[in-house]
């Protein structure tokens, strides 16, 4: 069976799980109300079920090359991504006055969803402009932006992030690149760049480079870093192109997964480039961006799990072999262990996709709700780490229930373990997510946190007329998670960090809780919402109490070791 | 830097650990002292690290291919298996009246380890005529035997077990594989087999097919199948190659891992076969080497484990991105939740392999102990599970130690995720495993559980004085366990299946605190294994808790749903 976008859960969550009827209060989405929503989503699943998804497989057998220098993709992802372009999609988030659709971040975070479910190597092409798009708005000049965004938006170019040196990874402050001033106001910028994703494309006219570099007045580390525009092609000032730039890609890697996606090593030799925002100030214009592609992230994640979900529970019900002990179907997803998996892979994909749009919602608010900016900016690092453990975690299952013919590539079950893999390692990894709540996010002395509890147990506490059993899992685990929250904070910062990866998991839990909770509410006849929720309460809620025991261990026991005495023999 | 195959850890595991000085009371064993042992494991251990690792990036790039029906395989692979062959190892399983080394099973544990470890797709090819070596020791003719064996023992011919159909996997009684007696005592085999590892080469003059299939008079199910030998070729009585048998590669499957390993489609067109064992008694005799051969990817998975692990470690010392807030290298080592990795790696690996190592001591003591057989049959499951689910979570904690690196193919921690992926499918998938512990293994009403758990909680006992919090911790999780062990038993069988995956892993967590007390006892100054032990107690055992707990759900929630009602939308 292909994978079907499921539009109509986005809407159930919008409306019943994350508050999306709060948006109508805001200002600039006040025309955006859930019908209209429902309608993009809609016309979004079309293009993700019946125009993307078919590239997916082919992306993987064949996925990008290099030839002679230039990217060459894989079949058929030129006419996917023109399509795509046409339908506005790459500008769904930027502004109208730009050009844009101006759609809220939570519905965006639908439509990545949808599109990585269906295609996760093309989709991060569109991500990738997405979110230059994103920082040009922000700190591009009036010219920049009149030159570049029209064309970044409707396709014709193509846009790339360019922070990452064999050097300088998670610690982008470690960069080499160097930037020179030119007598024309532009600059030279010499250095190598790595994972550049999409860094080419044989569908794109133009590739622009946003890529930070260090000038010779920087000083170490991040706050000497300023950002760059350097166009593979020099534009003119009237948009057609000019000559080409100092830019070329020295070659592809080869990697475990999203083939079709190119990962460009780049070469700058003293291309010409374009001061975006002030002077040694490009990580602060990077980290505009940061909250949105840390969503976008997550939701490659959920996709992810979706598609794998999808493909599991459709090869399970046909696929015969052995007798079941119970159930009606005789086929394999009737034994009680594939069932176990089944419905673990349904309640993970529920949780992870309700975090996302739980954020995006909060980042839509924060517009002018400081405590929704608090509530998004705290949920960032979790709904990336746990969005993005979840869509690797539920693929591997899948190709588990997939038994043998799991391992088989053509089954297509193992690609999406392959392509998970990645999105817990880039855009911070998820220990970095994990670190990034335990500190920044914690700074607070535990505001936002505590914020989040307190809704959970108010839900919780209106919920027990009607629901009392699940309602008090879900009291009972905030309560915990809310000592764990305490614990947390009063520990020194490296014992946090000891504890950051499964004190993120726990927290991830207990959301779960309260989001399964509300979707059993909303449903007025105790059918498939509340038995899942059921199911997380008894199955998966309750990995919260040993989460957090972990957590609070400290860091002593972890530097007991020399590296010697981890080696064996 | 290089897998090393660490022999030190095998003989102080089987000194200290699993009790392998019981196995000198054997008589069959009585010279393989724990001297005799080392020697072995040290010579296994060069050739692992010295002549198979060097194989295997190679083996994953250039995998096998099929040309003109013929495979051809990976570049020294031949040279390999020719040193490899040379050593003795492929027969090092069977008795030396048959020309073998007599091996106990818990040394040729080690040494699968090692070669696993080492390369897995090469290593997979002597297991496979291991397998069939003991088949035909225990149930082929004199004639057969005389024939056969010299020729797999000293790798001139390669054997293969071919079970699976496509409609025919875990459910090996629907096979539709048919013999037909000829009149000279041979018979005609027809059918299709799919998943056959190693199912030709170009390094062997001749492939020895066991197959699987049903006689006309053979009953619907797995009690009509009989067992025969289909060689490639058909050889004469003096050994020599005589002509070609109707036997052929039809395709090689496209796979996630182990590239290096051809794993064939083949053909049986009324090929010539041989009767092995008696009619109608195929499963029975497949089943006597089910146990070595479950052993035998126990120790595949422990293998992948330490060699990610190693290589995990060595990029972790040389690695530097950001400031640590600990520790003295610098590099990422030092980052609290790298160390938490690490540390977990290690230890996981150690269970694991104590596991197995144990389970082989079992079944070599239960040549004269019907307590150790029980012991050894319960303990097969879990080895298997444990041992590659551990095999593939460490290989994955190690892409994750890689960061961005990990995703790249070349750096080579992806292809220990990848090829350690199919243990935990293959060779009876890890949920038929847990259905096995739950069901088969608990029909003694527990006494083998309980045996184990005496056992356990005895040396707490005696450990108390020594080391009283570790010791403390293992009998409260043992009697935490005997618990679950009587409240499976009370279960009915599809509730015990409901939570057989999770009752599994919390059983080896506790032997894993088990094994791990006993290393530290067993040193003296309270040194790495202590620690090592003390980081397990506090982190991985205490999981065992809510495993239990989940273990007893019962299997109703999971019938709640219907499969429309966990479709989405």
């Amino acid at each position: 069976m292909p994978y079907r976008a499921p539009a109509d859960e986005f809407q159930f969550i919008l409306d019943k799980v994350v508050d999306f009827g709060g948006l109508s209060d805001i200002e600039r989405f006040s025309d955006v109300d859930l019908d209209v929503a429902a309608a993009i989503l809609a016309e979004a699943a079309k293009l993700a079920s019946d125009v993307i998804a078919p590239l997916d497989r082919g992306g993987d057998q064949l996925g990008a090359t290099l030839e002679s220098g230039a990217v060459k993709t894989s079949p058929g992802f030129a006419d996917g991504f023109a399509t795509l372009a046409k339908g506005g999609w790459i500008g769904m988030l930027a502004a109208p006055e730009s050009g844009g659709m101006g759609l809220p971040l939570s519905v965006a975070t639908a439509v990545n969803d949808m599109l990585s479910g269906a295609c996760l190597s093309l989709s991060l092409n569109p991500l990738m402009s997405q979110g230059q798009i994103e920082a040009l708005e922000h700190h591009a000049s009036d010219e920049i932006k009149a030159l570049y965004l029209p064309k970044l938006m409707d396709g014709t170019w193509c846009g790339t992030m360019n922070l990452t040196e064999s050097g300088a990874g998670s610690d982008v402050g470690a960069l080499r690149s160097k930037a020179t001033r030119n007598s024309d106001g532009t600059y030279s910028i010499t250095g190598q760049k790595i994972f550049i994703t999409w860094g080419d494309s044989d569908f794109a006219e133009n590739i622009c480079h946003l890529v930070l570099a260090r000038l010779p007045d920087g000083v170490e580390g991040t706050k000497g870093i300023s950002l760059f525009m350097v166009p593979k092609i020099i534009p003119n000032a009237d948009g057609s192109l000019g000559e080409a730039n100092a830019v070329s890609v020295v070659s592809l890697e080869h990697k475990l997964g999203i083939h079709g996606s190119p990962t460009c090593v780049m070469d700058y030799n003293e291309a010409k480039g374009w001061l975006i925002g002030r002077e040694h100030e490009g990580i602060k214009c990077m980290f505009t961006m940061m909250n949105n592609a840390r969503l976008g992230v997550a939701a490659q994640g959920v996709g992810v799990a979706e598609a794998a979900t999808q493909r599991a529970l459709s090869y399970a019900q046909d696929r015969v072999q052995g007798v079941p002990l119970a159930g009606e179907s005789g086929a394999i997803c009737d034994h009680a262990d594939v069932r176990r998996m089944l419905a673990t892979m349904r309640a993970e994909t529920f949780v992870a996709r309700s975090i996302a749009l739980a954020c995006g919602v909060a980042l839509d608010m924060a517009l002018d709700d400081a405590d929704q900016a608090a509530k998004g900016a705290f949920l960032i690092p979790i709904a990336k780490a746990f969005g993005t453990d979840i869509g690797h975690e539920v693929a591997q299952m899948g190709v588990q229930v997939h038994g043998g013919m799991g391992y088989i590539e053509e089954t297509g079950a193992a690609q999406y373990a392959r392509d998970a893999r990645i999105t817990s390692i880039y855009e911070g990894t998820n220990g970095i997510q994990a670190m990034d709540l335990v500190s920044r996010k914690l700074n607070d002395g535990g505001d936002a946190a505590f914020a989040i509890l307190d809704e959970i147990e108010s839900f919780a506490e209106a919920a027990r007329g009607h629901m009392p059993a699940l309602a008090k899992e879900v009291w009972s685990a905030a309560e915990t998670l809310r000592e764990g929250v305490e614990a947390m904070i009063a520990l020194p910062l490296n014992d946090r960090f000891a504890g950051a990866v499964p004190f993120l998991r726990a927290f991830a839990r207990v959301l779960g809780g309260h989001y399964h909770l509300k979707a059993a509410i909303a449903e007025k006849d105790e059918g498939k919402r509340t038995k899942l929720a059921a199911f997380y309460m008894r199955r998966l809620l309750p990995e919260h109490g040993a989460l957090l025991a972990q957590a609070r261990l400290g860091a002593a026991d972890l530097y007991a070791f020399s590296m010697d005495e981890l080696s064996t023999g």
